[in-house]
């Protein structure tokens, strides 16, 4: 199953609303309109319908799916309901939002090539060694993002006043179906709920700035990170034997396979969930795939750029690059004190 | 005004409800039954008086303040017309939450004598120089947290199995009152919604090895961050110019002034707008006052230890320490490819 949200027109203003991708029809089914259609169908009040409806498909994705194994259930008995209407929409002519807005996102550096690349690349301007530190074959370690800035497929990517030197990145986003703590890797498998195509969008020359200081990235990473088009469920995939490809302009600058990942995704759950649990809605992306940025090849991004990226099984994710903000407010210097 | 949430049964289990704490009266107002009792008073419908004090006092503070001077007004009304009854809970007997539930945590590192003292302790672990990066003095830069780890006052700090190293840290916690972008320092003043204390528990162990990663702290803070006991209202407070105080066991470990802080709040509030934005309800920690570690004095906690950390306008926030969790999962090492 394929699932998404999208932006629809109400009286009260555009929401969010969940919908299920038929791409063998070409459509989508607006999963709240449908439900409540279909329980009009079955003596349903209008009032009781539209009440169960969206207590099932609210705007959330997140929310949906921390409803557990019911979720699914609902979305294949709405889904059969269908046949025309108003719940139904062409695929090509709806507004996609990131196909989740979870809690907390993390992030992964779980691909050793892109590492290697990367620490290659940044070496020089981080002040370190371009040596892979060990912890990286120890821990899945990660850093954390925003979750408040994620965009969907076809919106435009912000370009921050702070930075010249723009970069996608090629990753997969593991999506959690439901919360547990200190899991076992065997324990964690059931805890994924689907992949998403994951664009980790990175402004390189404040991210080697602001990385010097150790609290990991921040400004170069939370403007914008790219979710979608939708999440692909989980039974429909082998997670860790996807082709990924990523084009800029229509021309491939990005070809690698999930099967090149040092952790399997079970690892990385069991892993995040010790001590502080993982939620349902969650999502944790996988790391860049090797070779799977500009910056391993030398290149980088510019204002109307039109990004794509591709993975097997899921779709194609296409963002352009918007235009760099006007120069706003910088912090003043300090002076260091003699402490 | 200083409000908080506590947890009170109910029918369908404990609820988290919003409170105001009178200190002088050494008592809280939980706020939506008080907004019930008075719209009844008024003539509302039970219904009616449910629904909109509900609307009001939402279960999540960072929720609440999003309604932005509504919610102050709201809380003078409520709050003026509550004389007795099952509104008003004696201030000692309330099981206290975090009095904030955000949708995302920042922490600055902006206390240049921590930050002088924790490099001179980790500078070895972290294989670097003690040298403080030139980063620290152009940008207030910070790590993201687990806002979905917070505790409350006299809540138990659960100690995860892969720490022997644990330590406080004495911050301030900055509530954001209602969303901006691409603010300047000046603009960014109106923005702080109030303060609250902090204390960012810290695994040094396993902070020390994931951060050689340079991703930032994750593993060593994400278990838990001690948030309360409630927020003082930004009015009431000279954020710039509050002692703080740490206490172990009734010992005094730490003593500071936020009179030291390197950069001002409305500048740390300015520089997190940029590009991405603060939202209403969120929170952003200062970073610890110098020496407001137990690192920082060659001393960790115990299991049992009872940790207080005292701000001055604000209050007292005493955690203790759990006992350690059993050993659960660890990841199997890695073997560094031949790429």
């Amino acid at each position: 199953m394929k699932l998404g949200r999208i932006l629809r027109e109400t009286l009260e203003g555009a929401v969010p609303r969940l919908v299920v991708a038929q791409l063998e029809h070409e459509r989508v089914i607006d999963l709240a309109t449908a439900e409540y259609q279909r329980l009009l169908r079955t003596g349903a009040s209008a009032e009781a319908a539209r009440r169960l409806a969206s207590a099932l498909y609210p705007a959330s994705m997140s929310a949906a799916i921390a409803a557990g194994p019911t979720f699914l259930e609902a979305i294949a008995r709405t889904s059969a309901s269908v046949e025309q209407g108003s719940a139904l929409l062409p695929l090509g002519q709806v507004q996609w939002l990131a196909p989740l807005d979870p809690p907390v996102m993390r992030d992964c550096l779980a691909f050793e090539q892109h590492l290697r690349n990367s620490l290659n690349a940044l070496a020089a301007a981080l002040k370190t060694t371009p040596q892979i530190p060990d912890v990286y074959y120890e821990l899945p370690i990660y850093y954390k993002g925003n979750p408040l800035t994620f965009i969907g497929h076809e919106q435009e990517v912000p370009w921050p006043d702070y930075t010249q030197r723009m970069d996608y990145e090629l990753e997969l986003g593991f999506v959690i179906g439901r919360a547990g703590k200190d899991l076992t890797a065997a324990q964690a498998k059931a805890h994924l709920f689907g992949v998403t195509i994951f664009n980790d969008f990175s402004a390189r020359d404040i991210q080697a700035r602001e990385m010097q200081g150790l609290l990991g990235p921040a400004k170069g990473k939370d403007f914008a990170t790219a979710l979608g088009p939708w999440i692909t469920t989980a039974d429909e995939l082998d997670v860790h034997n996807l082709t990924m490809v990523a084009r800029v302009n229509g021309e491939e600058w990005s070809r690698g396979s999930s099967s090149t990942i040092l952790w399997r995704v079970e690892e990385i759950i069991a892993y995040i969930s010790k001590a502080e649990g993982v939620q349902a809605g969650e999502l944790i992306g996988s790391g860049t795939v090797g070779w799977g940025c500009g910056m391993e090849h030398g290149k980088m991004l510019k204002p109307g750029d039109v990004v794509e990226l591709e993975v097997e099984g899921i779709g194609i994710l296409r963002n352009k690059m918007g235009a760099p903000a006007p120069t706003g407010w910088i912090p003043p210097r300090r002076t260091p004190a003699t402490l």
